[in-house]
């Protein structure tokens, strides 16, 4: 027997129509391409949503055609977001930073029929146009433009599109576990690969995040996503923020520290999410500036770890309260979230503050386990390191296009890092599994190693790889790049481990190099450096 | 295309699993029926509705088979929400206010097979089971009592019944949508009508009452449900709760002003829910005890609207955020909340203030609208009044066994009620449809004159009727019932409305009662009252 309740699908134009209807005038800024600043709203973002939505179905497109974007965050992003899945297209973010051959991989494999453009990818579009057979019409983010209409023949304007698009277009409804949007994880080896949500999936996760213990965006809310809309669609952000009305300040190209806190100051911003380099910069001119960044109430670190000296300078010197966060392409991305449970509050106030330096917990909705190498399941006791296994309702089932490659262990997917969870779900990210370093049976994390190596005021950079040894299977090495003008010796760097990690974790050589090798969207290629330093302990 | 995610059901039974999972030794808080206290925490109570889902399934029960529950706020009652409904059966909670003739009437329209009872409502059990043809094992919510076997034969007991299951059991998976609970609206004319809940649209409006905009329960919130279960769900705080891993406090059958305060303040309650009433004795306890309520945080009141003095005492005396929610059985129960947007932080303080006093705006999943008598839609200007119509993911499409009957219109619920909306979706509600005053053209609130009047000081209750004018069409007339040892005049209770309203809004006359009709749940019987004084302004 069924309930008797209505019965409608969770749709991504559901969000967008909501905002429109009961936060219509509420503002969004938008930081052009060039120059500028503009501001528009909810019901103008909806308006140009549907009419790019009818745009698009005009031009012929089949349903779940998919859309490419690359570009910044700003206002024609964000319609782009709604007007494309909202009318059944499916919306392919695109990172820019990648490499050409890898453009051309995702944007073939993915059979983009569009491609929108902000201005400052135009020459990208320009060099790869001949590789990029399936592409029907590319699309520059903005009014027209002769001399870029002569830079790529055939060229589309964005705001001349929407002119073709009905203003009376009514969005389509259809199954909610629909294709939405698309999205190529960035690996440190073989090709990309894509995740395909689905507005079911977006929706759930958009409900989620939303939640008190998660990113908990409100109306009263002004939100900066420094987070870039083709990195995991901004975190969500922009869904989480059209389902409760919320303000929006898009940064445009410009993630320096000092237009940050210029936009944080001076739209009074309340929350801002973004990766630990961007706060870096961000801390660094707020001081410099005297800035006191005064409506920030709370940032929202994930990307990878945040450094405590971070979460406890917001905090000390701002008022701000550092959350943080972690996930991945494949769970859209929310897997955890630090927040604090009503027990804690009985703890001395620096046990408090060091609970909040972890992973977090899951909020309903997503799963963690942890196994050894047999799959069994290890303990939840804060201790026991294993490989850690997701699974929920906003996490990958198989990647586009594979579907046939088993993907899933046993209903589970398995994120590659290597974590602990404590009593209360509580999760620490330890190490990428392949990077954790396995020494006499112990396993030792790189990640742990680098973060104090960075602490040391000599350092720019550093590394930790593990490196063949003849008794121990392996040992760590760290790979450091000096500040400028520094002369760090062997000797200052690894007895800057003393006290802070047991004996037989630190390092056993340092080489310093003058740059890590770093992959497209900036991870460090720790493979490399293991091919050239693999022999350093046994040679 | 589909999107290539995970796919799970949205399951009641999964609300509960979260919570064991991460949140296992969070405290539950129950006071018991007879006396004392008992704690006991998520992990338990679901490992005790697991037992109970399989002892049920073990007796032979079909899928959705409806369970009734005649009891307090409790942990048992709490088991028993996730454990039928994880099961597959229909939890069927039943107010025990209601008269003999509408329980009989209820629970044989449901054909409850199952009654489960707290110790109170025994008798009523005893007294009503000849009438109850359909109902197979009635189960009292304790240990084995020997006195109450006897009082009614071939009674089970909870407690024993929980021995019988299988502590392995695992929770079935099956179609969201599958009904999972039940409630009958108790109006004040004709018989009950039941409004019959899906997984599905439980946990969609779980996921929406859980944002920060709307009751925004955490992981470090201790919650006071004072709103019963048997109330629309206690509006939904089990599975909100449960989704969120909050600590509960359940106050079972006591609550007094003195009851609460001690709850509050011995179990750290930072949010408590519940009708006017409820807080009226709480704040008159707490002033005379000097309780600060140093704990709470919030208030969410529901159920009728909120006095604005109740609101002020909360904020100045106490430093408690009072949210006003407003909804209905029928929208299981979530309509809309008040919370404050982004550009109200640039209004005056009393602005800010007076913004919180109406029911407040629709969260995502719901829409809201108001139509004239034509079914045309009227502005949201806050100005015009018209029937409020709403839709979304939990709002009824049919009432339980009267699929057949046109219950919607043009895809929307009537709520019977008449309200404004402003331009961004704040809600205020005027009246019920039925009671509005209409006086030659122009609309007089009932609502509005009551919540005047109740703020004399001579007055112990009030209500306002339209009766028939000559000229008019309708005029109000005042009902009132002095205070103890009070005589207030007709003049001076007509008076006291003198720039309070506009004049032509004054009642017309007063009269005198000892006592207003009400029905079980309180509801003043207005039908009644303008039978009473129909002939008033024309005999």
């Amino acid at each position: 027997m069924l309930g008797q309740m209505m019965t409608a699908p969770l749709l991504i134009s559901s969000l967008v129509e909501h905002a429109a209807r009961y936060h219509g005038a509420t503002e969004i800024v938008s930081v052009n391409t060039k120059e500028g600043v503009e501001t528009t709203n909810w019901s103008q973002v909806e308006a140009n949503a549907r009419r790019l939505g009818s745009a698009l179905t005009k031009l012929g497109l089949e349903p779940q055609a998919r859309c490419g974007t690359i570009a910044w965050n700003n206002r024609r992003h964000l319609e782009i977001y709604f007007g494309t899945s909202g009318a059944g297209f499916v919306c392919h973010t695109i990172n820019p930073r990648l490499f050409p051959e890898q453009l051309i991989y995702i944007i073939n494999h993915a059979e983009d029929q569009v491609l929108f453009l902000d201005e400052t990818f135009l020459p990208i579009a320009a060099k790869l146009k001949e590789h990029l057979p399936n592409l029907k019409h590319i699309v520059l983010m903005g009014p027209r433009d002769p001399a870029a209409a002569e830079q790529v023949p055939g060229l589309v304007f964005y705001d001349e599109l929407l002119e073709t698009g009905d203003p009376e277009y009514a969005w389509p409804s259809f199954d909610e576990n629909t294709a939405s949007s698309l999205c190529y994880t960035s690996g440190t080896t073989g090709n990309p690969k894509g995740v395909l949500y689905s507005h079911r999936s977006t929706l759930l996760h958009s409900l989620v995040a939303n939640q008190k213990d998660t990113l908990a965006l409100g109306a009263a809310d002004v939100v900066l996503p420094v987070v870039p809309m083709f990195h995991v669609n901004a975190w969500g952000v922009p869904y989480c923020a059209a389902m409760v009305g919320a303000r929006l300040v898009m940064p445009g190209p410009n993630l320096d520290g000092e237009s940050l806190v210029n936009l944080i100051d001076q739209h009074r911003v309340t929350i801002a999410l973004g990766v630990p380099t961007i706060w870096l910069g961000l801390l660094g001119h707020a001081k410099a500036a005297g800035s006191k960044l005064e409506t920030l109430t709370r940032t929202v670190v994930g990307g990878s770890a945040c450094p405590p000296s971070m979460i406890a300078q917001f905090r000390e010197q701002y008022g701000v309260d550092t959350i943080h966060a972690w996930g991945m392409s494949e769970m859209s991305p929310l897997g955890s979230v630090n927040k604090p449970l009503a027990k804690h509050r009985d703890l001395p106030v620096e046990d408090q503050h060091r609970l909040r330096e972890n992973q977090g917990r899951p909020p309903f909705g997503v799963e963690l386990k942890i196994v050894d190498d047999t799959g069994a399941a290890l303990p939840a006791d804060g201790q026991s390191q294993g490989d850690l296994l997701v699974r929920g309702h906003w996490v990958l089932d198989s990647y586009f296009r594979m579907e046939d490659t088993q993907t899933l262990e046993d209903g589970w997917f398995n994120t590659g890092d290597v974590a602990t969870l404590d009593e209360d779900g509580f999760m620490t990210i330890k190490d990428r599994s392949k990077d954790i370093i396995k020494s006499g049976g112990e396993w030792i994390s790189s990640v742990e190693l680098e973060n104090i190596a960075i602490g040391h005021p000599k350092l720019a950079d550093a590394a930790v790889v593990g490196v063949a040894h003849p008794k121990w299977d392996e040992r760590p090495v760290l790979v450091a790049v000096a500040g400028d003008g520094e002369s760090p010796t062997e000797e200052e760097l690894l007895s800057y481990y003393d006290g802070k990690i047991a004996t037989w974790q630190k390092p056993d050589r340092v080489v310093f190099m003058d740059v890590l090798p770093r992959n497209a969207t900036g991870k460090v290629l720790k493979r490399n450096l293991r091919e050239t330093y693999g022999d350093l302990l046994t040679g």
